[in-house]
């Protein structure tokens, strides 16, 4: 059994790596961290897990943790990631999974779009296992960046025509359910503010834009012609990405269909969907879901992929990881299907 | 024209006097205040009125409103309407009409429900005008309280078969939109947590209880057989309260029906639903649809209630009684269809 | 391997059986019937399923069912069932489990309730088996009726208290989501018409009602004081059932939830709120969620139930009552917590 | 008092006529046609209106109804207006305001978008007031083509850059409320089925492009780079449209945001959103709310606007238009605030 531990426990993504790993076979949790809520039960806090643990959350430092933990995760905000990797990779083995941006982008990069200097460079790995196939249980690295929400919705969307050199410009319109935002209440998940709404937000801007950039255009290398826009819809999870793509040639909706097909082969997570993907079909589940339909009267194609954001954009990813970089199965404990 | 002002103007009762004033015929508001957005221009705070107000939210006193208003509205939360009534009251003549709980009930009943002293009491008359016949044009007093929202669709479930003595127990199980708790952002109000779902509360002792035993006994005299359980829905506006009755001789459908037709004849905001009464056809309004069926089995009936919490459980009752105890007509600026 | 088939697979229930199916360790689902879909593979009608299933939906006829299948799940109509059971029952082992109202009454309540001849009685075992602990591994019967829905809810809300005798009266305020509706659009599933609205149905005599009278009336013989109102709230899954119970004894809230806990000890898929139970926490799951309060002014005990209509109200409890009576374990392929 | 008829009054459009109208002070409904409803009342059928209109639904042919009104509209399905106009339009004064698609489009166009021939081509004005400022109250014509609801975001989120000759292409990527598809329910007005989900559909080659295409090109002539991609989302109302535009010149948000000032000054339906517009706050009214910002790194810019598809969408306009060309006030009967 790999003895895992959840650094931020509370929030939505440590609530669901305790909800899957709760079925992984191959898992045990041996502790979640949580400053505010240390002393509670895992399942007073959430009331879903009532019967699944016994655990209490604890307000363990790195070092801690390190002692009983093989892979930690670290499910925390960006910029309190940096705060604990460095004692984390110091002497040890554990693996690190960090489900924040700390470490997703290259320093100066991160400088630049996150406004505020890095304290901690470190080696790690940006990870989509579908399009990043060279990471295996051969990864001697022990730090994993989960990508982000918006770039794992959007990169798996446009990846094999980029692959395939294609693209020229492309436009992500994303719609994301709020618990992308967090569980703290604010202005923008307020209710009355947000059902039968729906919420345009960071229209040219958005900080996800920078790992959309750095992973497309390691496929399609010198291609940056990318924009990116997101809205909250009324909808608690789920990213539908829209992506309105100009090609370098005119393709039929079969000649993408085929590309996409040829492309992930063999990946289990991905499926195409039999006309437009769905949230409710991937809802609680690892995976993406794809459509699309070439423009017959230009060189437009829109690619449509639905994926959980805190799933195949958080937390069932991370795990997909560990399973990678562990040698387990890469679909050990995550073969559930969406909840309609 | 009568010179209305509103103390409290960035919560959801203040918006909604704002929005049904702009379209009252015999209605200028003359001051908006606020002390947390004092500055700002009313239609920039609440964007639904851009087009509608030039007004600028101010921090004013009692004083400074007196001068400058004919009535005032309370849409302030309760225990702050009692720290402005007295210097409102002194001197001058100009009405108010309080949405907070602060003059509803009388004083010993007030300080036992809401626990805390009550700091100036004073004269008012409870009016929901349904069943409050009493209040015209030659109320001689200056206070309204207006009705709690629960009350108000409660009071007009039952009104009818307390008024004819039938009462013999009931229970009234209400669910409510979730503007009922105001526009600050909280965990009840977190999009996540009441989207798909329903948040009961306060089971068996919510403070709104008292408000419906003073209006029910007072029908019914010594009737004090009243439970009350609301409920949260996914819903902005709107309260439906299903008033689970055991009355006192047995009853066909088409007996409450007449009994209920009988009561509120000539009540322009009663209307009766063709089977059920539902929260869309009063949504915005202030009208109250009502729908009932007798139980064949034995003494109980079930009567429904619709109302929007905001309009006829605040706002739009709080301007109805404006209407009647200013001697205008008591619909007017109030003949607006629900919005579907 | 046990070999399952399900009768009517592309309704809701029968998409919930095969999405629990789908991970069970010791099921195969070896035939899948639909008419009006047959030759199509079930994962192109449940896209959800995508990667889950190689199996089509076949038009079998029973005979054919009962050569590859071991355990045969019902999800089809009221009226239907009886349809085929005759024949199942004929010769053969296979163990039925009817996710129908046709089983669930003595013959002469269910003509009187369903208004229709009964075309085939047989004798079968009503199951929700927290409260019916004698069908274990030894029954010897070849037919379940699967418990209906708002009964499944409303009966674990009450029957503690019933088995303990304090029962005087109770009224089941139920509100449900909308797929207890099925999936044919109607005007009641139409999105305009239930979202942000609530529709009461059926006040006082809904079908379901003589389900809750037998099972409550085992427990507490004699008392039939019970009413039942059903609501649909703008919800896809899940039953909020507010019991209002009047109580023979006046019993505070710690002496309830004593019952309670004594009542439901060593039951895996019963669980006690920390508050009030969440639609949310059992989303998806096989779990009721339970919270409670005593009215201090009188007799008077506010019970909540929170299950998955679909799950702990229709699929999910058919495999566990598959599990019960297959000598399985009972949470087998049924543990995993409700999706937030 | 202007006599108005409505064509098929059971639709949303129908009774969004009927709701607005029946607080215009210049208009009276004198007619209302159904052929599934006829006999009914007006407000059995819509019961938001109960207390508004004693008005019975008939079945009128459109020589009754010429003698009986001044304006008909039009709010039947495609396809059904051009049965009805010639005969509307042969002798008499009558005007008429089609809100379906017949005589929106060239007869060519028309024919090759809605595949079927045109039956009876006639002479009409498309009309959006803001960008058509020649149509006033000297119209000649009878008959107003009023637009789509599509086309009426779109339009007013591009027409201030198409009038400045700036676009190079434009990308409408639409959501809309499932009101726009009729109150006929279908799979995807299925309420499980949109709930917490959003629905893209016609990716490519929706039969409202060619509106857009129309009205774009008209005022920056030769331009037709124009995609348009509509989303349904768990809305009743609401069109937000993300233009994603390039532009000829580099402009800054202040630069864009001068030319909407400038376009649309003195329209009084044209608001700017403080930062981004709402669907909530135009819900149930005639304005349109725009909000913009340029990408700072490029060409690019993102404008939104928000109306209410079923107000300045369909039925609102249409009333805005009769207004005009009837020599009222444009805002009249139309001057109410969104609705949060």
């Amino acid at each position: 059994m790999i003895k895992a531990g959840i650094i931020g426990a509370t929030g939505y993504t440590g609530e669901e790596l305790l909800r899957i790993l709760a079925g992984h076979p191959s898992v045990e949790v041996t502790a979640a961290t949580s400053r505010a809520a240390a002393g509670k039960k895992v399942s007073s806090v959430h009331e879903n897990l009532k019967g699944f643990y016994d655990l209490t959350l604890e307000n363990l430092n790195p070092d801690d943790m390190k002692k009983i933990c093989d892979v930690i995760f670290l499910a925390v905000p960006h910029g309190a990631a940096m705060e604990v990797v460095p004692e984390l990779l110091k002497d040890g083995t554990c693996k690190i999974i960090d489900l924040s941006a700390d470490y997703r982008l290259p320093v100066s990069v991160f400088e630049k779009v996150y406004g505020s200097k890095h304290k901690a460079p470190a080696d790690a790995a940006y990870v989509i296992p579908e399009v990043h196939p060279e990471i295996t249980k051969d990864f001697k690295g022990r730090l994993i960046a989960n990508p982000g929400c918006f770039p794992t919705g959007a990169t798996l969307a446009a990846a094999p025509l980029a692959a395939a050199g294609l693209l020229k410009s492309v436009i992500f319109d994303s719609k994301t359910g709020i618990t992308g935002a967090g569980n703290t209440p604010t202005e923008t998940t307020h209710y009355p503010n947000l059902t039968e709404n729906i919420i345009p937000y960071k229209l040219t801007a958005h900080r996800h834009l920078a790992e959309m950039v750095q992973e497309i255009s390691r496929l399609q290398p010198g291609f940056e012609n990318i924009s990116f826009t997101p809205h909250v819809i009324p909808a608690s999870r789920g990213i539908m990405t829209t992506a309105h793509i100009e090609t370098k040639e005119k393709l039929t909706t079969a000649d993408v269909k085929k590309i996409y097909e040829e492309y992930y082969a063999g990946k289990p997570f991905i499926q195409f969907a039999e006309t437009v993907p769905s949230l409710a079909n991937v809802r609680g589940s690892n995976y993406c879901h794809i459509g699309m339909e070439a423009d017959a009267r230009n060189n437009r194609v829109v690619v449509l992929s639905a994926i959980d954001n805190l799933v195949k954009g958080a937390a069932g990813q991370a795990i997909q990881n560990m399973n990678i970089i562990c040698g387990l199965k890469e679909t050990e404990g995550l073969r559930f299907p969406g909840l309609i």
